[in-house]
């Protein structure tokens, strides 16, 4: 039976009927809005749009920001206050009228890559997720990693770096201050000073170097976009080298939209983690680009929708 | 029933005989010989006198090292290379007669402090072992985090400072770098340069101070020894703050050799996490000494001995 996937993002609502396979049957996407009660019936309009003429057995939400697992309640969104406090499932459910789940959207992304994509066949899955930020979602002996209470995957917010840049958590060196799409732009603006005959440095004179210029001159063939890139990605790469060390990983999954350039960023952290990661789980763990791409927030979800009973539908 | 834990450190084997409650009924000790026959007889022997006059169901042996799982073999162990390459189920279990199961060292401390010590009642534990390196062992969901070859749960090996010391494992920056007895001992040294009429810095005039001496001094309420586990303490933090992240624990548990006056530098590893971790894991984790102290080896490894089917004797 297929089950909808929702993926709640910053900008848009996503909504997607998947089938026992993983593919996408049907969707919906909207804007997403800034105060709650229009942010929940964007969400119920989705799953309500993309669910017509099909039979669904059950719905996940996947959510930005820190989880209350037991309350069904995102504690901290940057950048969705909207959805931050409200008790979802309790909201939702009786509007939707299906079994409901709400999951960690990095976490969701984990769970689909394991399912149907870069991870399929393994039972032990790192996801880190490049974007605005750095998201995480493990998967270990075939299990999702919550944590006590729902809140752990957090990968983004490791110390590589104790007097590191600080980064959006408040706390500095962060792996999310030296790898995120944000962190892409802040190291190319200042590349961009130190070298204003660059193209980087020439586009800079004009309005702020973004984290996708990097990635589109870099495609190009610019010499310093690609050496910010390649940069960059040894800094993942030592994230990268720690969470093998630690979870003795079969594939580090790594996607999200700041992976323009997916394989270039990660040639060089394959590199660090060959440096810094150790035996037998270096020799092991392969790293590799997400293939879901911009359906995996939604089949994620989907592949975490549960029935009444808890056991999951997909 | 009873069953036998084996906890071979590159020092001593030491063996005892541990009740369904947790309790060491009866145990042996011997120095660690430095061949693999020697080593082997020695665990063997170990066994054999522990066991004396006690009706046992089964063994596990807990072993220093990166672990191969499936092997039951240690890929790389820095302080007991004899115990590398040898098959230890396929050598053991035939001598012991008895169901044999090898684990890492630091995962059967972290599951004896789960089971019986300092995270009784959890399901979610953390477990950082401070001794001549740090080693990790980590409980999510109830269960034990192995990894896809049982090589998981290095903690000591996470950079937390891209370009900080070498570590003994050949990287910069390690988490072990910054807060292992090696670690405390190399930053008493650079004090003692810098305060030469220190305790400390007389103390170096005469020998080389170690680890162990920062500890003594700490307790004696020496100042600058004080200073240094602060210090180390702050470093513990930064690593530890990244793990409450990574795996929204309820405990996060700090034992080992290393870990003289605990309190100390638990003071200050706490007040790192208040300043990195994120909430709510944050607001949620307790760090907490390992209440189990020198028999935590013994104990860990006995409470995941397991029966021919595999299932866990205690």
């Amino acid at each position: 039976m297929n089950v909808v996937g929702v993926d709640v993002g910053a900008t848009k609502i996503a909504a997607g009927v998947i089938s026992p396979e993983g593919k996408v049957l049907g969707s919906a996407r909207y804007p997403t809005a800034k105060t709650p009660e229009k942010l929940l019936s964007g969400i119920v309009r989705a799953v309500s749009d993309a669910r017509d003429g099909f039979a669904v057995e059950g719905v996940c939400v996947a959510v930005p920001g820190l989880l209350l697992s037991q309350d069904s309640m995102v504690v901290y969104s940057p950048n969705l206050h909207a959805i931050e406090g409200i008790r979802l499932k309790d909201e939702l459910e009786p509007k939707i009228k299906l079994p409901l789940t709400i999951e960690n959207d990095n976490s969701a992304a984990a769970w689909g890559e394991f399912r149907f994509g870069a991870g399929r066949g393994t039972n032990h899955l790192v996801f880190v997720g490049l974007g605005t930020g750095i998201g995480g979602g493990i998967v270990i002996h075939g299990q999702l990693l919550r944590g006590a209470q729902g809140a752990g995957g957090e990968l983004g917010h490791v110390t590589i770096q104790a007097a590191g840049p600080r980064c959006a958590c408040g706390n500095r060196g962060c792996l999310e201050a030296f790898a995120s799409g944000t962190a892409i732009g802040r190291r190319a603006r200042e590349v961009a000073g130190e070298r204003p005959n660059s193209v980087l440095g020439r586009l800079a004179a004009e309005r702020e170097v973004l984290g996708e210029d990097v990635t589109r001159l870099a495609r190009e063939g610019d010499e310093v976009a690609l050496a910010v890139l390649k940069e960059v990605g040894r800094w993942l790469g030592i994230g990268l080298a720690g969470f093998v060390n630690v979870f003795n990983p079969e594939v580090v999954v790594v996607g999200g939209g700041a992976m323009g350039d997916g394989e270039l960023m990660l040639e060089s952290a394959r590199e660090e983690i060959q440096v810094r990661a150790r035996p037998p789980g270096r020799d092991l763990v392969e790293v590799k680009e997400a293939t879901l791409g911009p359906d995996s927030g939604v089949i994620g979800a989907a592949a975490l929708a549960k029935d009444h009973s808890g056991a999951y539908l997909l």
